[in-house]
Formats: C-alpha cells, sequence, structure tokens
C-alpha cells in the first residue's frame, strides 16, 4: 500500500483525494490545508488524518508520496521539502510561475533520486493521448504540423486572474506541455502574438485573454496554439497532427450523442464538455494511475520535473516575444 | 446526334430539358404539351420545335428518342405509341397508378424491343450509387440488413395529393426500388403499417401521410423504410445497409459544410438540401446520361419497364398490407 | 442507510455492487449466489457477507432492499419472495421468458405494495434519456415515428442462446420497453419479419439472429425497431424521434473522439463502443440511483413490473407475427 | 451582351470559358492563347473567334470585358493595355509576383476608371461566404479569431514550383485574401515560420513546403494560417472564425455524404473533394457570376486590384518574417 499526503484540500485537491480513492493499491494517510475545515472534510471523507503542519507529515515513515494541489507560490518548497525527505512527488502545475525559482528548486533537489510528476493532466486524456501513442507509433509518417486549440468556456475571476501568472504561464502552459509530448522534441523558435478583446480590465494586469503563437522544432516540425480565455460554446479542447501520411483529429466531447434537427439547423450536438474537471475527468484519474504505477514500478514518472521546468520556459518566451516582436530561439539550459 | 422529343414541359420536364441540353450528344428537337405556351417556352429556350401533337412526333424519322415528363395518366399511352414508332423511351415514374394498366401495357409493347426506361433517378445519385455498388461489390460480404428513411420536407398541395395515388405509389415507390436495387433480389413479403399524423383531411382520400414497412426476401435479407409527408427540418433522404463485415450509411446534404457553435448548441448544421430538383441534381443529370449511354451502345437501360412494374407491385401489396393486417407474399407474375 | 442483498454474484451482479458501494446512502450487506465462491469474492470486495440461502436474508430485519441479478429462471421466485417479505426489489431483466409465469408472479404480489423496478437500463443512458425528456416535453411537437437500432457487436455464446428466449425476448425486448418509454404509449399493433443471416445453427433452436417489427401505437405513433445478433463494427445502440417541430437521433458512442484522415478515408472515428458494460456504464448507475431515490422518497419506481411485463408481451406478440404472418393486435390484459 | 475576350486557354482558362457560356448575359467573342491550338479549340468550342494578338482584341470595340488567364508574368501588362483600352477585367490571382510592378501597373491605371477583379475565387465558395456573411452581420459579435487551414493534396510539379513565387505569394496568398476578406480590416502585424518537410528539392528555390503564420488588426482580431503542399487524405480547405457569441466552421468537402463502418474504424467519409477545380467549382462560377453583375450595375467589383496588391504585401511581408525572425509591422502604402 502507497501512503499518500494531500497538501491542499480545495477543489482540485478533493478531486485527487477521490482518484486516490479509487485505485487499491493507494492510501490517503495524511491531508493538510491551511483552511483546517477544507482538510478536515477531505480528510474524513477518506479515512485520512488531519496533518498539523507539512513538517509532520513528511518526518519519520508517514507516508511514501505526495500529492501537492496548494496554490502555485507553495509549490517549489513543498517539491524541495518533499524531495528531501524521500518522498514521491505528484505536483500541479505550474511548478512555479518564475524560471529562476524552479531553476533552484532543480538544483536544489538535483541529488535526491526521487520520483517527480508535473500534473500536467491532458497528456493522459484517451483522445490526445491516443493521438500522440499514433503518432509516435509512425501511423502519420513524419510528423509534419500540429495545431492546438485551447479555449475556457468564461473567463476566470479577475481575483484569479490577478495571480495567474497571465495566460501563457497560466492557460497556455497547458498546450506547450501538449506540444512537446506530441512533437517528440523541443520547439527551437516561437513567436507569439495577443491581444484584449475580452476583458478590457486585463490592461491594468499587463495580461492578454486571445493569444496565437507558432513554433518551430530543431528538425523543422511547426506547431500553432490559439487560446481564448472565453469560448460561450463550451470547453474548447482540440489537437490536430499532420504528417506525410495522413491527418490525426482528437476533437471535442460531448456528455452524449444526442443530435437535434429542426427548422433552422441539422445534426445540432450538445454544447461541449464543461469544464476541466468534467472535460479531463478521465485524464486526471488516468494521471494519478501512472504516477502511481511509476512508483510502484521504480520508473520515472512522466511528465517530469524538465518538462514542467520548459513548459514554463516556452510560455516565458511567448510572453517576450509578445513585448518585442520578435521571434525568439529557445535553448532550455 | 440523338433526337429527342420532349412531352411534358412541367417543372420536370424543363429541368430535363436543360439536362438534355448538357450533354453534347443529343439535341432537343420536339417538345410538346397540352399548354401550348409552356411548350414553346422550353422549345424556344432550347432551340427545338413545337410539336402539334404526339402523333406528328412520333411519326416518320423525326426524332429517336422521346423523354415523358408529362402528367401520370399519360404514361401508359405514351410508352405504348412511342414503342410501337421503334423510339427509345424515358419516362417519368409511376407507369401508372393502376397495375392492370401496367400489365396491358407490357404486354402490348412486349414485342417493340425498344430500350425504356423508368425515371427512379435516386438509383444514379452519387452517395446511393456509391452505396449499391459497395454492396454489390461485396464490400459488405454477405448484405443483411437495408434502412431507408424517405420523408419530404413539407406536404404537398392538396390537389396533387388527391391524384398522387396514395403515399406508397406515389411517394414510397421511389424507396421500393432503390431497395430492390440496393437488396439485388426482390421481397417476397411485406408488412406495412401507416397512419395520419400530419393532415387530417387525407382521411376523405383514403391515404396516410406516415408510413413503416418491413420487408423479407427469397434469401432472408431484411429491409424497412419509413416515409413521411413532413420533415420541418428538410428532405430527408437516408440509405443504411448491415452486412456481414460492416454498415455503409449513405446520408444527407447540405448545401455547405458550415459548422455553427454557440450557447445552445454545437457543430450545427444548415437545413438539409431541399427539394428533389435541388438534392438530386446530380442524380437527374446522371440518369440521362446513362440513358444516352444505354441507348448510344444498344444497352438494355436501367431501371427498366419491369422495374417499375415491380416497384409499384410492392406499393399495392403495402397498401393491400395497411387494409387487412396481413403480411402480403408477392409473386411479381 | 439502505441495507441492501445482492442475488446473482455473476459479471453483472458484481457491476451492480460496484454500483451500489458508489451511492452513500447504501450498504451492501448480504450477497448470495449458488456459486459460493463467486459470492465470497464480491462479498469481500464490499464488506459484506455471504448469505447461505434467499430465505435467511428475507427473514426478519437484515435488509431493505433486493438486487436480483441471478439468471431468469430464478426472478420470479425471487420477487415474489421479496415483495412477500417487504422487501424493494431491483430485478434484472426479462422478469422471465413465460408470461404466464409473469403473469401469476402480478397476481402473487399485487397485495404487496412493495416498490419494484425492472432492470431496463437504457431509460437511464444520458442521450436516449434526454431524447426521451426532450419529446415528452413536446421540443417535437407531437411524436410521429421513432427508429431503434439495436445490433450486438457479436453473436452470444451458443449456450446461452440456447436458453434465452430468441432474439425478441432476450434482446429485442430492452428495445420493446425503450420504445414504450420513449413513445408514452402501448403499440396497439405489431408486424414482424425475421431471418438466420449469421449463424445458421440457429435453426435448431427455431431462433433467428435479424429481426424487424413495425408497430402503432393507438394515437397512430409508427415505431420501427432491427436487431441483429452481430455488427462487426460494435455495439450499434441508436434512437431516433421524428415529430411535427423536428428530429432527435441519439447516436452511438465511441471511447474518443479522435478522427483519422488518411489517402482512403476522413474523419473516420474509432469503432463503438462496446458491449454493454461499456457502452452503459452510466446508464447502470443511474438505474440504481434512481431506484435508490424512488425507495428513499416513498416514490414508485420506473420501469415498473408491469413495464416488464408489457416488454414481454410485445416481445411474444413479435413471435406470433412472425409465425404466423399477421399483424398482432394487443390488449394487455 | 456583355462581350468577352479571354486570354489564356490553358486548363483555367478553358475552365472560365465554360462558365462564361452558363451566364446568358454574356458571350465569348475572342479567345486569345500563344499556343494557337489551345486557342482554336476553346474558341471553336464556345462560337468564339481566335484573336491574332491582344492589340486587336483590345482595339475598337470589339469586346466590353477581359479574362485574364494567362501566366502570371502576362498581368501586369494584359491588365494596364485592358483598362487603358476602357476593357472591364477580371484577371487570375496573382497581379504579379513583384511588389514594385504591382505598384507600377497601380499607378498606371490609376486615371482608367475601369472595373477591375482579381481572382481570388475563394471569397464566392458557399462555406466560406456564407461564414463571411455571418460574421459580417454580428452573428458572432465581435469577431475574435481566424484560423485557415490550406493545404494541397500533392506537391505541384517542380518545373512550376520553379515559376511560382513560392509558397507565400502562390498559395497562402488565397489565404491572405481569404483572412482579409472575413476579418473585415487589414492585419498589421505579421510573424511566420516555415521549412522543407515534403520536398529536400526546395531549397535550391530556397522555397518551403510547410509554413505557419499569425497576424493581429489592428483592432486586436488575431488571425493563423497554416499551409502544407502536401495532404494525402485530400485538399484541406478549412476556415474557422471565434467571436464573443460562439465559433463557425466552413469544413471540407466530399463527393458523398457516404459513412463507411467496419471492424476498424466508423463513420469514415470518403477523401476530400479534390483539386481546386473540383472543391471550388462553385466559387469559379459565383465568381463570374458576381463578375457581370457588377459591370452591368456599375458597381465596384470584389476583390479590387488594391485587394490583389495587399494580399501580395502580406504575402512579402510572411518572406520577410521568416528570413529575419522579426515579427513585420504592415503599413499597405
Amino acid at each position: 500500500m502507497l501512503r499518500f499526503a494531500l497538501f491542499g484540500a480545495g477543489r482540485i485537491g478533493r478531486m485527487h483525494a477521490q482518484n486516490l480513492a479509487a485505485d487499491p493499491r493507494v492510501v490517503l494517510s495524511y491531508v493538510y490545508d491551511l483552511a483546517e475545515e477544507a482538510a478536515r472534510e477531505t480528510a474524513e471523507k477518506h479515512g485520512a488524518q488531519i496533518a498539523p503542519d507539512v513538517e509532520f507529515v513528511l518526518s519519520g515513515d508517514k507516508v511514501d508520496a505526495v500529492l501537492i494541489a496548494s496554490s502555485t507560490n507553495t509549490h517549489v518548497d513543498l517539491i524541495t521539502k518533499a524531495a528531501r525527505a524521500g518522498k514521491a512527488v505528484l505536483c500541479e502545475k505550474p511548478i512555479d510561475l518564475d524560471i529562476a525559482q524552479v531553476n533552484r528548486c532543480r538544483d536544489e533537489i538535483g541529488d535526491y533520486k526521487v520520483p517527480i510528476q508535473i500534473g500536467f493532466n491532458r497528456r493522459f486524456d484517451p483522445g490526445h493521448s491516443a493521438l500522440r501513442t499514433a503518432v509516435a507509433a509512425g501511423e502519420l509518417g513524419q510528423l509534419q504540423q500540429l495545431v492546438i486549440s485551447s479555449r475556457d468556456p468564461g473567463l476566470a475571476p479577475f481575483d484569479y486572474l490577478r495571480i495567474s501568472g497571465g495566460l501563457f504561464r497560466d492557460m497556455m502552459i497547458h498546450d506547450f506541455d501538449l506540444a512537446r509530448f506530441i512533437l517528440g522534441e523541443d520547439p527551437m523558435e516561437i513567436s507569439a502574438t495577443g491581444s484584449i478583446q475580452i476583458e478590457p480590465g486585463l490592461a491594468e494586469l499587463d495580461d492578454i485573454d486571445s493569444a496565437m503563437v507558432i513554433m518551430k522544432t530543431a528538425s523543422g516540425k511547426l506547431c500553432h496554439i490559439n487560446c481564448s480565455r472565453r469560448a460561450v460554446y463550451g470547453y474548447d479542447q482540440r489537437v490536430e497532427a499532420l504528417g506525410d501520411s495522413g491527418m490525426l483529429i482528437s476533437g471535442n466531447r460531448t456528455s452524449t450523442a444526442l443530435e437535434r434537427y429542426d427548422e433552422k439547423s441539422t445534426a445540432a450536438r450538445e454544447p461541449l464538455l464543461n469544464f476541466f474537471i468534467e472535460r479531463y475527468t478521465e485524464s486526471y484519474l488516468n494521471q494519478i494511475t501512472a504516477f502511481i504505477d511509476a512508483v510502484e514500478n521504480g520508473q520515472t514518472p512522466s511528465p517530469s520535473f524538465e518538462d514542467g521546468r520548459r513548459a514554463l520556459m516556452l510560455a516565458d518566451a511567448a510572453g517576450e516575444s509578445l513585448r518585442t516582436g520578435q521571434t525568439i530561439r529557445l535553448s532550455f539550459e
């Protein structure tokens, strides 16, 4: 039995606790949250104990692994402490909003050979994952172009946006990771454009709500990502891969396959599954299963800390391109 | 150059004249219509002459072929005269509403070996035709089940319905022919049900507006057809074939591939192509091409007079089943 | 806490046990199966006890409800005993293969006012259910036609087919119930056709593997159902409803929204979800939730014992129509 | 009757001649082509005369309009001469590969107020056009993002590629025009990336076969275009528009609505319509109709000479961005 501690019992943390509970190889032993009431509720539901603080959980042989679902600014500290204590780590994205912090964390934990997985759950979505598997298996011959559309159903609350790190580091970072995952190599160049078309108030945050990037890898593969903070028709999540011998599209999901025909339109489907917890239900579950598999079998989990770091570097480069009007060359050192 | 006479210059006749004009192997020499003004207009448009009467056209060596698009009750007379005069015949469906008349016509024209083709244009629709070709080529292995949905966008005018011969002989007759074409053998049994759900006034005509039949062939293939006189979402025309190794569906057509996504629905397409002249544009054109090909190459045209006769017998059997509540066994003699 | 006993710990029984475990209002107290090993495994997994026999479970105040997932020939006996003991009953379909038995059971249990629900799970499928809700809400205006396609991915083992009761009572019975559910009234007439096109050995069982029926309700609504014991492209489950103001189609489900484009075909989707436990995962879960809701709230569960009885009567009438070549009129007394 | 001269009787020229013939308001009076045999064939087919040279056609009152379908390097000269002679002009895209030439032409013809339309036929495709009409009518509220995918089915012959002007000026120029048409304003910034992934030999031409651009308009609208010289699944032509209140997709076209289901895949459609003359049949026809309408009604045709010039400027800017790794700002002066 793998003993887990959960750090963070908010909405995402509770979902992770539920998914842990579904795996017979795992027991949730401790829950920690600054908001003790939230911790208590989740702990009680899953027969876990409330932890008085992080150090208590990590000291001694109380748990084997930690799941970090607390706020972004705590991630680096918790990863570092958990790694030092020899615990396996599954940490929500992003590692941090500051690449310098991430680099320091990387240097610090370099010596502790603990399994670390970053929560880019979309890699585990059945559709996106089947697309990537087919690409990796050569079903398309050589991959040539990748197009990712990623649009939220509606603007997040302004208080969240204020601390989100901005569109590239908060939202498109998921797509940067997915792009690297499917491309099978790193982008070496990136250009970005963006604007405010939805929420004028973002100007004061120096943020945008609509963005497009194009990237090129060393071997010449091209990739486009577009993001919008609001698509009224639902959570729009599509991946399209073009290769020598065809194209694959991982399309949107609806809750049923119901189609409507009336005087005005035909074959109309329902709104898209909405929002990430519904749309990516399976991917969140598969992500934890993959982590547990890796830990149990002594394999390196994926996406790795380095994957998390590179996705952030792409987000930062996109921001730089937007500011400077230059194509940014990446080195990932 | 194949010289044609057109009998009937109504809506359908004019469309046929247009399609004849598009074939470089053909010239439209004469147009005849009781309504002389209609005849004149079509004749002028295509550089043809107005015929004073049918006998004039058929006498001597004025034309090689006739296209009969006049009202149903003239078909048998015109087919007979044209056959007697040695002209090739392309006649709109149905041959006649009265099977006794059709049988007499068959006996009468039996000795004249002229090519006769009945206007079941749906055989020539690119989708339905590709489905049939695939079935005939064994792409499904053995064909097992056939499902045809056939729904008009709206009720025809009551004056037309009054002389239409009823739903089975006017409307489902198309589907009976299509079924025989795809099944590759004759149904031996048919059961029908039907009701008035759209136009109560049909009761006085002893007609229905909604119908379903099931049929079985000698080898055990099953076939279902459903018809409705009104589908508000457009002209609904689908064929589905199930076999040992798969299924084929010839689906509906829209004028563009535009999809709409909004707060209420996603992937909504336009209304269906509407009505038969738009939906079956290509099939009407292909039908005439096939007729000209057959005449030029001395081949027997298809669908044949006998095909027209059997489709009518199926329509009559459906009517009998509806009246008697019995499964009707067919012999086609 | 509603205390359940599970009768039958085969494949379906185990799935039901899992679904019961997911509902916090319920505890699985006892498991009974002739095969004690199967009972033990399921009991242990869910912290239940093995029951020595049925009478033990039903005596005294040990449970509030029973879930009957044992073989069909035990259903009537178990329903009767459970009803007599005052337990709520959720029983897998069909109630029995013999309508006389079902009628006797009905008479016997008439006095015991226990909640009884029959396991026609498809009523609870999100797509089919949304279609029915829309129809009942008048979204189509008056419903006119209903078309149900219901095809298994592959032939069941011969040993099962031998005791299945035949295609109408084993397989199409699901669709008869679904039809009644959506039509909102009973069919008054039915015609059936069928044949052996897949497994010649079925002749010795006097059974068929391919069937089509058409039905008409008192108000004139028409319904078609087609069944096949084998569709190589997967478990084909579609419902289509035509009404005054449009059409609704509850289509097939695939595990992802992945589309493939290559030199031979475009927009190709994956095989259909396969088989009932995967395709109807949500419906089985929703079914139990609905039963628990009804029991907790003192409401009459649906589908009821009478629904189960009428679906069987339709299956029997289909068989009679197939044998006699007559349209059968139904009375449901 | 509008009297036309056709310059260029190659594949495209012949198609235009056919479309002219379909319009009753028009007569094709002269055909000119360096290859006299080609001119003769087209002239005979449509009852036109062969012109000995361009000057002959343009002198005097022989024609009202010219359709220029000769090779790109003749366009500027022919436009200038025709304008000087007061003839209306419909000229194939591009105006020229050299923007300096185009600018000179603009200056030269500035005084002759003849109607000039450039052959960006995609504006007239029923799907793309319906999308644009909906956007212009505000169906999406404010337009925010535009994504255009534009992929040829296979590499053009190398001899053509050598003189094509390169991917941006030969191929993506269509999409630049379509983007401007739908955006309703000019892009002010463009970044491009591209590579050789299909035909290594393009390196010697300093050309690419795969490209992506992103653009931004003054009001902040974003646009992405991707092009590939080869998509084995057919001629891939899609336009997607995201706005405040929804999304519109003008999707691909197939010749039928046939779907295939087998053991490996479901709902598979046919390959895409292929190539431009088939895919854009209607748009080529509508384009000529629009030109004739404009000339007859004394309206300014669209797309205009200036539209053709701006599309070329975007193509040049894309090339410059690719070479320099800079986002290029556009002024269109």
